[in-house]
């Protein structure tokens, strides 16, 4: 006998008086005047399961009153409204067949109530709860539209090399791996596989992969890998074109998950998704100096002259109230401050052509107009002491004809983060990694 | 003065007679009557640059005189056709203004007709060949119409931590990492990842990202890393269900490929694009045998009853000449040969719930609905001989309550080698790694 079509709990609206079949999760239980009612939840909502005409003896009845929570079941039944068959709102189910096809032994292990550290040591059993589904919804919504807009503007998708041959140029938070008779080292960034794809006349390119960063430190706010979200593009005038790709980029991404999912965000999250304007607002980091000092706000534990977390908050939190916007990019860094092929400025070569993007205060991207002519790129390098063992085939892609060019990076969870309003990266992360989670 | 928009290539129909600004790589150079010609290339075709009203001592012919083969130009000029231009078909610019903004210094170091591992040294040079940058527009659109299907179909975009805490069950051809006072695992593939997503109840998720596999033969099918695409879906009846999606997946995105790129691949490939019917043909490997023994093949190099990649080649070939298909799926495989988490045959638990896809005679995916009851996968990996020091995680995901569920992994650089008639995957991916390779 062919079975019934699968129904989707979003679907029961149109479904009542019908007998349909349904496939979930048992993620409540609860008795109704002695009988059992079990919730069944699939990734679009929920439906009460009970049985209605079952004596003392029912088969039915017995597999509902045993069903542990948790359960996978599938359930064939006639649909009703809440009024007509159960106390609780929504839709029920007066179930005529019933199968624990994947059965929960024991009581689950974690609920929300428990500690960060035992839910992620149970992730999955966690990441049933539709706060953390709508987590994973709003990723697939966001990815989908920041590939929309790459696609529209002529962008090609690169997957490049995580095994890298030298270690990068300052040598710290690397993973190193063994690599048959010598080493390799993890990528921390495709920056220099991304350029090599300019010097290759690629023109624009966009790459969605993970970056690894040996932190021993564990915050809220760091994982020893995570999902890098990439864009380099050529034949810019300036790093102004770049922020100008990224605010357009961000406008459209940030448009599609409050259509698709600003309600739940908000019921969920109790956060609006607000829409940026673009243009964003841009402070020089000397301007961003200057609201610290009226704020009497002293920068701790950088002697770089950039922001630290505190000083990003404040500044994004006058930035918002000035001008009503979350969103705020910082730029003219000191050089010194920032990697050796960031294009300088020509009126002011001490500062250079890169950007911070800040959202709610947390730091999302670092982008800039690179380097690419051969000789300065070499003298920058040369003037922060990088030993040309490391760079001299990163040099190599200037050499044969490179057009000027420029990107940034976003970090997929920080933006997700910002997004929803969650404090700790390991709660927006799938599976996180960090110097003491390796499991599962 | 605000610059001119830049004019593509492509568009040049439509501008014969106008003032453009264009930008591009010089990828030749000739000579008419004592006139150089520069031909500029930028991703969507070329043009020849040349000086029509110079005399011995314009700046702007000394310019194009002197422009090295590979350099990085933007040039301003009016639009001419072919014919009135000069003796190559095609668009010419006359130019007003250039500018060398990345000049090339010196001979480029490789061309077309350069040994495969010289043309990897440079691959950033080699990739300027619009043969190559057609392999990265292939994927492009390719990635495009797979998520477009996923998407259609509900499924949630994952990426799965590349750290595993420990070996797989084999410990064979696996990369180490020093993870702080540790060790951890680079992922050989998400599967135990993606099924802990159908334990979280996410119903159907898909992964796009990158796997390592510590094989040290070089061979021309094998990299240390590569780009896997993999799909996991619950809810289903059998791996029937799983094939029966990769097909109208894979329909849609070769239609997809075969509409964009169809004549290009034509052109620069020589090989049709066939857009492949659906369903494809399936033999069990029981009835690949009997093809091979026909043939009088002898399966070299394994002992499990699977096929050498010598017999993928002829049971395709013998499907081809039979059902005009380049694709087929194998199925039933005898246990002994796969994962202990496959799910059996009811009716013959020595084979298996799994199947490989063939494409041209390669191998592009192995899939399978996988065993979700605990007790008979706690059964099947004893049964391997399979320590549950290393499995244990893993099997506490179908201990509270987890759906039935298969999935498929697709090796990206295989489906480009088997769609674009390439024998070599060096060819097809953007940085190639492998025992001997890690640079650039």
């Amino acid at each position: 006998m062919t079975k019934l079509a699968r129904t989707m709990a979003r679907d029961l609206g149109a479904a009542v008086g019908n007998t349909v079949r349904m496939c979930g999760l048992i993620d409540d239980l609860s008795d109704d005047d002695g009988h059992r009612r079990a919730r069944l939840r699939d990734v679009t909502g929920e439906v009460r399961l009970f049985r209605g005409r079952s004596g003392s003896s029912d088969p039915i009845a017995a597999i509902l009153a045993a069903v542990g929570l948790g359960s996978a079941v599938e359930a064939v039944g006639q649909v009703m409204a809440g009024g007509e068959a159960g106390p609780e709102a929504g839709f029920h189910l007066d179930v005529t067949a019933l199968d624990v096809v994947g059965p929960a032994v024991g009581k689950l292990p974690v609920d929300r109530f428990s500690a960060l550290s035992d839910r992620l040591d149970w992730r999955f059993v966690d990441l049933r709860r539709p706060r953390n589904r709508l987590i994973f919804e709003v990723q697939t919504t966001a990815e989908e539209a920041m590939r929309g807009y790459w696609h529209e503007h002529g962008f090609v998708e690169l997957h490049t090399p995580k095994f890298r041959p030298t270690p990068n140029q300052s040598g710290i938070e690397l993973f190193t791996v063994g690599y048959f008779d010598r080493a390799a080292y993890l990528a921390q960034s495709p920056q220099f596989s991304k350029q090599m794809a300019m010097a290759a006349g690629f023109d624009r390119i966009f790459e969605v992969g993970p970056a690894f960063r040996a932190q021993p430190d564990a915050t809220s706010r760091h994982a020893t890998e995570f999902t890098s979200i990439d864009v380099e593009m050529s034949w810019i005038e300036s790093h102004e074109d770049v922020m100008a790709f990224e605010e357009g980029w961000l406008h459209r991404v940030i448009q599609a998950v409050a259509d698709a999912h600003g309600a739940d965000v908000k019921r969920l999250f109790g956060v609006d998704v607000v829409v940026p304007e673009v243009p964003f607002p841009r402070l020089t980091l000397a301007e961003a100096h200057e609201i610290l000092a009226v704020a009497g706000h002293r920068v701790t534990g950088r002697k770089d002259g950039d922001l630290d977390p505190e000083g990003e908050r404040i500044v994004a939190a006058a930035v918002a109230e000035r001008t009503g916007h979350e969103l705020v990019f910082l730029t003219e860094y000191p050089e010194w401050v920032r990697a050796f092929y960031h294009m300088r400025l020509e009126h002011d070569p001490s500062r250079d052509k890169s950007f911070d993007l800040l959202w709610k205060g947390l730091e999302i991207t670092t982008g800039a107009q690179r380097e690419h002519r051969y000789d300065r790129l070499v003298a920058q390098a040369l003037a922060k002491g990088i030993s040309m063992d490391l760079v001299g085939y990163y040099l190599d892609f200037f050499k044969f004809g490179c057009p000027p060019h420029g990107g940034f990076g976003l970090g997929l969870t920080r933006f997700l983060m910002s997004l929803l309003g969650v404090d700790d990266v390991r709660e927006v992360t799938f599976l996180h990694r960090g110097p003491d989670r390796l499991q599962p």
